[in-house]
């Protein structure tokens, strides 16, 4: 056991970072509420995310931080899939998850919907002319799917701006993850669909959480077959590596012509991250910006993950000067 | 995070519990090999769980216990379902287990085959005319099912030993289990069979581990319908309610007419218990064994649950002294 890599001091660090630097200018969000997030995630996944903490501690007081030990596995009974959600709190936990790392805690529904909230406006400011915005997402999203939590994250921040996007303009949207993590949950959400792409560089997932998804054979299905594209990176890929893998990403952007695009970024790509293993710098930082910069498309970036908190303000800042600059 | 309930010392206390008392005689297991536990388990669990110690070691030096952290479910991607299984160690743990309360410790591997031989060695002892036997199986295996390991169980010692009766002899069997805890791999090991009845009494899942499984309208499928009966006790049942929830069980056994009993015998509805809440006393105990002597069956007892360590020598002994005296 070991405190979450996930906490508030990274949004610190970003915040910082960025107020530091006048090129920036920083942005309150407002709220937008449950509608565009219902459009995405199962309303169970919202009803059980919202309660959960209150219903733990009725029945568990003083437990600080909630976490599943038993699975929902189709394999559990000969001929038993999953049919209605169960009724106890461990089997619910267990129900809407898929994994162990991602406690939850007295805060954590409020901040999902915070994280929300700022996926939303930066993607409205972006609807509304601006050619670019960031939203300091926290918790992140991209693990979390239409039925599922996990991965430190709760609601697919990324998924809800893109379908805010194409259900209220009708254009095609590209997500573009550049976390060290394949965003499972983005993928599965956007699988069966042709108005959004999904593409994501990555860590091999033989070696990578989330392990079980992200291999380059997952293209999407049905009418989604070929909207989804996964390029995973060997151990130690630095500038040259990840610059080289974003060319492949961006060529298949380009040729989906989105009219909008979403950054997933993750920071923990970084030579200095504490969960990883690559080498980016932060000049590789900047010309990644500047290598999506050049499809010139409106942009809404998103944080995801990174977990430096030393260099990771100043690895979002150069990022985003880099999509600034070209 | 605690140290494991099941542990060595449970073994030790109902070794010199029963070495103590010239009512019993101990016999030493002797050695079995592989084919009885394939002719249950998947292949695939029984290698994976042979190597997965070795593997994990070479890939994350010092680990002492290995747990799974993420878990292989269907709604990972849309339209994926289990397929192969997965490349990475981390993969293949989320693969062949649901929960994560069942670390793997360099010795479990032999110590779950050690299980096994001991449950087929009284089966062999009673299928040679002894009335009854008690296999000391550590770790216990009703958890256990077809291709999934967990709740302290890998291999699932009365599931063995209930195949190889009826592929050695073509009678019928019933496996009567009554842990504090649903045994949901020997469930869904014999679902869909009518040759092995599975009938078990616990504590009832909306409170109890696994949660998920052991609700009374889980009766069987297919063949095998009727054939699987759940009854569920309350909070804080004593002897009382204990003997009559086990009087309803008996009248399942007898409709059944099996020829040959195996009971898994959980002491964990103990009213010492750690982590369990019934009230069941060693007077208690002991009547539960003269009401299952009454079905006059030749009759195969294997070691599950039960984790108050002072008390469990004792009512195991009790539990066996009631079904050998009546």
């Amino acid at each position: 056991m070991h405190p979450a890599f996930e906490h508030v001091g990274r949004g610190e660090a970003i915040r910082a970072a960025l107020a530091a630097d006048p090129a920036f200018t920083l942005v309150e969000p407002d709220t937008w509420g449950i509608e565009p997030i219902a459009a995405v995630h199962d309303p169970g996944l919202i009803r059980f995310l919202g309660s959960v903490w209150s219903e733990y501690q009725q029945q568990h007081p003083g437990t600080r931080e909630v976490m599943p030990d038993v699975f929902l596995r189709p394999d559990l009974r000969t001929g038993m899939g999953p049919t209605v959600e169960p009724a106890s709190i461990e089997a619910r936990l267990g129900w809407w998850s898929y994994e162990v790392t991602t406690p939850i805690t007295e805060g954590t529904f409020d901040a999902a919907l915070g994280a929300v909230d700022t996926a939303l406006g930066a993607t409205r400011l972006v609807l509304d002319g601006e050619r670019a915005a960031y939203g300091l997402c926290r918790p992140p999203g991209h693990h979390a799917g239409t039925s599922l939590y996990g991965g430190y994250c709760f609601l697919n921040n990324a998924a809800v701006a893109a379908q805010h996007v194409v259900a209220t303009t009708g254009v095609r949207v590209t997500i573009l993850d550049v976390d060290y993590h394949h965003g499972n949950g983005t993928q599965q959400i956007f699988y069966e669909r042709d108005d959004v792409q999904y593409v994501s560089l990555h860590a091999d997932p033989v070696r990578a959480y989330p392990f079980i998804t992200g291999f380059a054979e997952e293209t999407g299905t049905g009418r989604g077959l070929g909207t989804t594209t996964n390029i995973t990176l060997p151990p130690a890929a630095d500038d040259t590596v990840l610059l080289a893998a974003l060319d492949r990403a961006v060529e298949q952007v380009a040729a989906f012509a989105p009219e909008l695009l979403i950054i997933s970024l993750g920071l923990d790509t970084s030579i200095d991250d504490p969960i990883a293993d690559l080498a980016v710098t932060a000049d590789g930082f900047e010309r990644c910006g500047a290598m999506i910069a050049e499809l010139s498309l409106p942009t809404v970036v998103l944080q995801e993950g990174g977990y430096a908190v030393a260099s990771l303000g100043e690895n979002v800042r150069r990022w985003l000067l880099g999509l600034d600059r070209s």
